[in-house]
């Protein structure tokens, strides 16, 4: 389809240079790509509307340094006081630091940044080296009416710890990022809350070696930010992993936690189940750091068992059947696989030129058993657990996919898509360095309102001219799913862009969808939730604010819809 | 063992005359008994340090007909009011009802009333038809200041409804006691929540013939009063059921919730899992009637499939190869069985009895293969779901248990629990006639502190003499699981009692248990919260209790340790 044959983009190859624009922005590590093939750039030309010469020349790609003109509004008292605290050597506010840590990975924010437009910063970044130092800054904030915005990864996909009145970025990540305690016999491990992803998975998973554990285990939470993201985020925006659908989201991980509030210091209790009352623990989980700072958790931990893995793919012929087949797995009572995603037809064309899966012998078998491009639906899976249980799900997801229509095309594209779980993000970078841009919304449902609402923010994505929509499920409950949203399209304008966003909220909201299912509300849901959750359940979290933190200093300026 | 060869005590056969103290407190029908059986008879006398001569005379049956001298405190004004708004047939204030409706099973309760001891009861009983008269009566008690205690199935044993500040008990049982909906794609059902578990579950049995369905279904949820209690009652205390560690407890059960508070009325949403924020549906559950009154709810529901259930039995050399045993199984991820149950050496004997096998074959294999009486511990246990799920469970479930030493007894003590669980209770009234009483407590705890919490309550019931302590864990989870406790001792003072209960709370707390693993709160637990929680987290419930409830008048008097 490229006029020019032969002809790739000029792709970057090379990381930031440190302390620009793009060492903000740029998604995971700095010398780290992935790039479109070309079979996936033909498809992006031709959905677009675009040709080679498109591109051959590079928008702005945020190359300039980091300039922040936007005053701080601490006192020169204040930071005094502060550094006094937790030690000048865990304050910083010069630019790049201001402007990195009040920085989360929204499209928004990379259009902005791209043009080194910088629009709300922290004042200042303070890197606390243990509870006792939040608690005199939890203190000394609140005594001072200074905002507080606590930080652990940043890759906040809602603007959930923009600094939209400055202050404080509180960043958890330097010193308070180590695994406590693990203990075997209950099978759970208490963390600091800034322990980043795969440092607490590698103990995990080197248990023998590292823990004098007798197994082996994993914290069973692989969102797709995994490589940059922290335990105490996963908790804050209430994030579910791609293997929820068998680990559990993070709400159903999470023990105990320890916070450090306005109001005082609590550490919830870890039975494994309680009917003492209203749940303290589960109030606390997915406040986004509106009512205190989380500085650690007990987290129920897995047995890592990666031999007894049972990896399958399905083709289905269309959606319809798909969404079937899924719904009867869910609710045939065998466990439920880790993995499962199914892609309606217009990602199932996509995800097939990205993991592989075209132009190969399952692509043949597929056309020729009469399996449609542009109707047929790829469905990807892998059950864990013990070897019995694990055989005994794949056994049964063949049965019903057969009884739907499927066809069984090996586990051949889930490891592909295994290969490329936390890298697929990478070609943001590359596209918006042509004016592409790609995002991604994520709804919760159940399964009766599911077709209505893919087809409602489908119709509307797709009412706008050569814009792309792939959608799929993948985190599964017998009572729903989610479905996750991924549109691409050529535009730069960041109010262009923000009107399709707006626009494709509203949809969820319409179609009968929750405003998020695991990437949390932040300050870009936030204006929805009130229509959202009504009126009188909005007041039970404005009750809830008022007590921990009756000054608005945690996280001021819209999280959850609170201000 | 007894001495008068064959002497059967007169256990008594016949039902409470209507409108009678006993009327208020049996456990169950009216009409429905079980009595010890000679076993259990000559064990307990021996137990107790009691004699045949001690079972000859009956002590107070509660034959007397219901009085009440508590005046009303309600004016006749604001009788007539809620005569008005909910119509004359639906208002009581004869002395039965109001005891009636202000009586829980606790045994405190049973034996005050046995000495037609009444001391804190309803003004009224109104009986809502619909959840329009739900909120005319909120709006006009919160207006007058009037204290409004709901009821459900009547079977607390926490004095969870106890009208300790007079007032209003609102009934839900007679009126709003339907299934409104039952959706089988999502396989939820949505019903008042006065409907009773037996009626609830009966109609999701007869899916297809009562709503169409293409499958039968059922709740999952069983506690021991299942006869007697309302779903409404289930989500307010925070009921597990027998089947927990399968099908989940009520707070896992329950997908959105319907409230009328004096703050207003809210219906939560019903997704699958969501990442908006703090869960508002989470938040309400276990609030036991003191944020609002519960109208309705939506559960999930599971297919009823009985035909794969696999049922197993084990003997354990003692307690600690059982509990490391039922440990391994539940870390197993080969998922879970509905019903496991372990019996410490003391309960093992006991149930033997009960379960009829003692004396049979099997005893005999125990003994001459060296599982000792005082040490062996029994497990029994059933799985359920699809079948080679149910069959994978089993065969885990023997290779775990005979790596810990036990010997494989057959599914017949499971099918002889099966037989009585809902009856054990029933034998409360034949040993309180003879001034015996029979009572139990339950904690969740952690792996790691479950033999502490074991050694130190069973300590203090022990060191009271003739005392029996029986000690279970029924419910499990990967993290741990709950104790329960049961007492028998000769005893009829209502302050004696009280001690006893109060030192072993006190143990509970001690020794790391949960104050409550299934029962709830209410007025009986309320007052160790403010330790177990610490006043931080009791501050969060205090915090919503005034949001729902500035005027203080959902279930006063001390529920939850809120007041």
């Amino acid at each position: 389809m490229s006029k020019k044959k032969g002809f790739h983009p000029d792709w970057r190859e090379t990381a930031p240079e440190s302390g620009t624009y793009r060492d903000v922005f740029k998604w995971g590590a700095p010398d780290q790509f992935k790039h479109p093939n070309s079979g996936f750039y033909a498809l992006l030309k031709e959905e677009l509307g675009l040709t080679d010469a498109h591109f051959q020349k590079k928008q702005s790609e945020g190359n300039e340094t980091v300039r922040c003109d936007i005053p701080i509004s601490l006192s020169e008292e204040q930071i005094s006081a502060l550094k006094e605290l937790v030690g000048e050597d865990n304050i910083r506010n010069d630019d790049f630091s201001r402007v990195k840590y009040g920085s989360g990975k929204t499209m928004e924010e990379a259009l902005k940044l791209r043009q080194g437009n910088v629009e709300q910063v922290a004042d200042l970044v303070v890197h606390p080296r243990n509870v006792d130092d939040v608690r005199k800054i939890v203190g000394y904030s609140n005594e001072q009416k200074i905002p507080l915005y606590v930080v652990g990864g940043g890759s906040s996909v809602t603007m959930g710890f923009r600094c939209s009145q400055g202050g404080i970025a509180l960043a958890m990540g330097k010193h308070m990022n180590k695994l406590l305690d693990f203990n075997e016999t209950n099978q759970t491990a208490t963390v600091q809350a800034g322990i980043m992803g795969p440092d607490y998975e590698r103990i995990l998973n080197n248990a023998p070696e590292l823990l004098k554990a007798k197994r082996r285990y994993t914290c069973g939470h692989f969102p797709q930010s995994f490589e940059y993201s922290s335990v105490g985020g996963w908790i804050a925006a209430l994030g579910a992993g791609q293997q929820s659908s068998y680990y559990g989201d993070m709400y159903d991980i999470v023990l105990s936690q320890e916070y450090v509030t306005p109001a005082g210091n609590l550490k919830t209790l870890d039975y494994p189940a309680t009917a003492t009352g209203p749940k303290i623990n589960d109030i606390m989980k997915g406040s986004e750091g509106a009512f205190g700072v989380l500085v650690g958790a007990t987290l129920k931990t897995f047995r890592y068992m990666p031999e007894n893995r049972q990896k399958f793919g399905f083709i289905f012929p269309d959606w319809e059947s798909a969404v079937d087949g899924a719904r009867e797995i869910c609710q045939g009572e065998f466990g439920l696989p880790s993995v499962l995603r199914i892609s309606d037809a217009e990602e199932t064309e996509i995800v097939m030129r990205l993991y592989g899966v075209s132009d190969t012998l399952i692509d043949r078998g597929m056309s020729l058993r009469g399996y449609e491009p542009g109707r047929r639906c790829l469905c990807i899976g892998m059950a864990e657990g013990e070897a019995g249980f694990t055989r005994n799900i794949k056994k049964n997801v063949k049965r019903i996919c057969r009884k739907y229509g499927a066809m069984y095309i090996s586990g051949m594209p889930l490891k592909n898509w295994e290969h490329g779980r936390y890298t697929d993000p990478y070609l943001r970078e590359d596209l918006n360095d042509f004016g592409v841009i790609i995002d991604t919304l994520e709804s919760s449902v159940t399964w009766d309102k599911l077709h209505d609402l893919w087809r409602g923010v489908r119709g509307h994505i797709k009412s706008r001219p050569n814009t792309v929509c792939m959608t799929h499920a993948s985190h599964f409950y017998p009572q729903g799913t989610n479905l996750y949203f991924i549109f691409i399209a050529h535009m730069s304008d960041v109010g262009e862009y923000k009107q399709l966003q707006d626009g494709i909220i509203d949809a969820i909201q319409a179609h009968g969808g929750s405003l998020s299912h695991h990437h949390g509300v932040g300050k870009m849901i936030a204006p929805w939730m009130e229509e959202h959750l009504g009126k009188e359940q909005m007041d039970v979290l404005r009750a809830l604010k008022k007590h921990f933190d009756p000054n608005n200093i945690m996280n001021p300026g819209g999280t959850l819809g609170l201000d």
